[in-house]
């Protein structure tokens, strides 16, 4: 059956298009999470007319189709969990066009994200979104509705989509929305498509707003003794009528972790670290960041340092970036949840950590958009191969989820559900919302063929 | 069996709550645009229950239920075409809480959009959207994802929505979101709903994320000789890396109504007007204020203005609060079309308009939002119930219409489609578009009680 799979593609998209080695299979067997089935065979895309006939085949024939970028999804979103055929979007990745006066990019879902980010700059255009994974992970990738640090200003990927092109699971290709940077035409299918995680169609080319590019940028580093002053600060700098594009904190096991890791780079005294980014025109960059200086000096930081230009706020921004190698140069598994909470309730998110850390036995780290709310819990495990293990960070997670959900906060912010998350899923949502994710999953795809088994079977 | 159905209600929701007299029934029978039906009945709902009671009884019993806010739409969306209950959420205008530590408002759809601004400034927090009506209309009816000059540097009212309670057709209460500002759990239910015009289901609850409020405010207003002027230095003000919280432009013809209609006001001389709004930090607003007072001075504009603080820049935006109600002093009726080009056809489409007025001989007034390329085209027309005139309209917005797609915008941007456009929807969207919303409408609302005769029948 898998031989005849291939060839079956293979007469319909070409041989290059199509791959049934065993390294292929691999390859394409999952994401950066803990979990993979190998696909029966990956095809290869190379326009939008190859998705669409693509689709039509798999619905005729009732095949699972799992699309995916690069693979660096957090949450084992694209594994190929019923076999079927793994949909690489990664040949389509052209950047058809940056447009200044338009102030719009029309790119394919394999671009990478920081190669769009840097076109657009070099047109004097600015696209905020930048998740961890930059440099390595797709626009089509960030269809989980990727965000980042500079959300906290300038908000997730779904606020710079004005246009998609989708094929949907019987192989009609929808086009909605362009390059307009408003528009009322109907309902709002953009949003249906953004985040749904490949379950509702395939994307396969995408209009994004882009904004003017700001000149100037200024970052703010602070430790303090405790994690307790670093939020209070937090909410000062909104008190005080300030938008920092970014607003990030960190726990002091993730500061340990970049002690021990990191030494030649020296890490601030402390137990809660805070990073503060501005951006905007020169003037007002200087100035708001002398503001911000002056408010966080007068909470009485261990450290206090400012950089302005964009080579010296890298420098105090390395030291945040190298976190998660810092974490995995514990040489413990590192298992990352993007919980979201109210922001009144960050210290006690982070509180809360710490009495699991007590409860079992694992050390957890936190670190993450403060000005969000959104809060990345690390689970420091060894052993994660081990079903034990696995049951008991399960059992971690219950406690952290019921707890984050008690507060009003989301279980995730920016990763998506899909397999990791899909335990909790009935937790996090109320049995009508569950009743709508099934009614909209069987009016688009009724086969079930849209990367099946995930959090809406 | 109008009057069975009242008494129905009322033995259902309390005599209170149902009103069948013919002046409530006339009060209820549209909005601003120039279409009406009377209902059999209309429900005040004063609760969430009211709501669900009364959408379950209509489910079961095939009743058109057309939900309303103030009446303030511009498309007639909330016209019970089918008869039926009008359901007014007028008696829904609780602000429940502004919460400045997590950021949010949490409110009832009937509160008027004015208001919560209001009450968020007052909590030292700030809500952005601005609609021309917001002393008028409500957070509910917002729900055409409403705009307003602040939109090009914050977003429209969807940016804002962050949790949602929603009544089902059948009575079912959803409730996504919440009050965290960021949040991937599953598909874009709030997505779905914001926007959809009461097609979809009834909001009886919102979650609204609130920024921190700018402390300072600048505003500069310049005359130009050509609208071709205004529109360049729109394109440098973001080339020179500025994003203005707004940038509106007004043509010759609105400039001289208002010339006539203003005695008091001097309105400056030429034949397109600028107002550019800066928000921010003091310090920032005023640098920012003068580079771009700069900028627009090396463009020889006729007159140029500048203005900081609340009071002064509000003097600068009277006339442009004005402009409507200047173009309808002209004794004709204004028929407010909200297109949107891409912002490289803002010349364009002024200079189509022109055409259109020697063609078809109305006067044609355009304003609005320069920096989104959401340009208000008010036809002025006499005698406007007169059929022949009317369809004589529909053949200019057919040329309108027809070329504002062919450049690859939309025939609205603001208003929404309800009744006005219905006309145009075959036009603005493809048949899988159109498709996709008769399944969304059918997994909804599969008995088409919510809003009928609108633009998805």
């Amino acid at each position: 059956m898998p031989m005849e799979l291939a060839s079956k593609l293979r007469q319909l998209l070409g041989n290059d298009a199509v791959a049934d080695d065993a390294e292929t299979l691999g390859a394409h067997s999952g994401d950066k999470w803990f979990a993979a089935e190998t696909p029966e065979v990956v095809v290869f895309a190379k326009s939008t007319s190859d998705v669409s006939k693509l689709l039509k085949f798999a619905s005729q024939n009732k095949i699972p189709v799992t699309a995916r970028g690069a693979g660096y999804g957090y949450v084992g979103g694209c594994v190929p969990v019923r076999k079927g055929i793994a949909l690489s979007l990664m040949r389509m990745n052209r950047i058809k066009e940056i447009h200044f006066p338009d102030a719009i990019a029309l790119v394919e879902p394999g671009v990478i994200t920081a190669d769009l980010k840097a076109a657009a700059r070099a047109s004097k255009l600015f696209y905020p979104p930048d998740p961890a994974s930059m440099k390595d992970c797709t626009i089509g990738g960030n269809a989980t509705n990727a965000g980042g640090p500079r959300c906290l200003k300038y908000g997730v990927t779904r606020n710079y989509v004005i246009g998609l092109e989708v094929v949907l699971a019987n192989g009609e290709v929808l086009r909605t929305g362009g390059r307009v940077h408003k528009n009322k035409t109907g309902f709002d299918l953009i949003g249906l498509f953004v985040g749904s995680e490949g379950i509702l169609g395939v994307v396969t080319e995408i209009t994004l707003r882009l904004l003017p590019l700001p000149p100037a940028r200024a970052t703010l580093s602070a430790a303090f003794a405790t994690t307790g002053q670093a939020a209070e600060v937090v909410q000062e700098i909104f008190a005080a009528g300030f938008l920092p594009s970014s607003l990030e904190i960190a726990d002091h096991f993730t500061l340990e972790a970049a002690r021990r890791d990191l030494r030649k780079m020296i890490v601030p005294a402390g137990n809660a670290h805070l990073l503060v980014d501005l951006d905007g025109q020169e003037e007002s960059v200087h100035s708001e960041a002398a503001a911000i200086r002056e408010l966080l000096a007068t909470k009485k930081p261990n450290t206090l340092e400012m950089a302005t230009g964009e080579a010296d706020c890298e420098k105090l921004w390395a030291l945040r970036r190298e976190f998660s190698n810092s974490l995995r140069a514990t040489g413990l598994t590192k298992l990352n949840q993007d919980v979201v909470v109210p922001r009144s309730h960050l210290v006690d998110l982070m509180e809360f950590a710490e009495t699991l850390q007590a409860k079992y036995g694992f050390s957890i780290a936190c670190f993450g958009h403060a000005g969000d709310g959104n809060i990345h819990v690390n689970i420091m495990t060894k052993d994660y191969i081990d079903p034990e293990m696995r049951e008991k960070v399960d059992r971690t997670l219950d406690d952290l989820f019921a707890q984050v959900l008690a507060w009003g906060g989301v279980i995730t912010g920016e990763h998506g559900i899909g397999l990791a998350k899909k335990r909790w899923w009935p937790d996090a949502t109320s049995e009508v919302v569950r009743e709508l994710h099934r009614k909209l999953k069987q009016s688009l795809d009724p086969h079930n063929i849209l990367n099946p088994g995930k959090f809406v079977d």
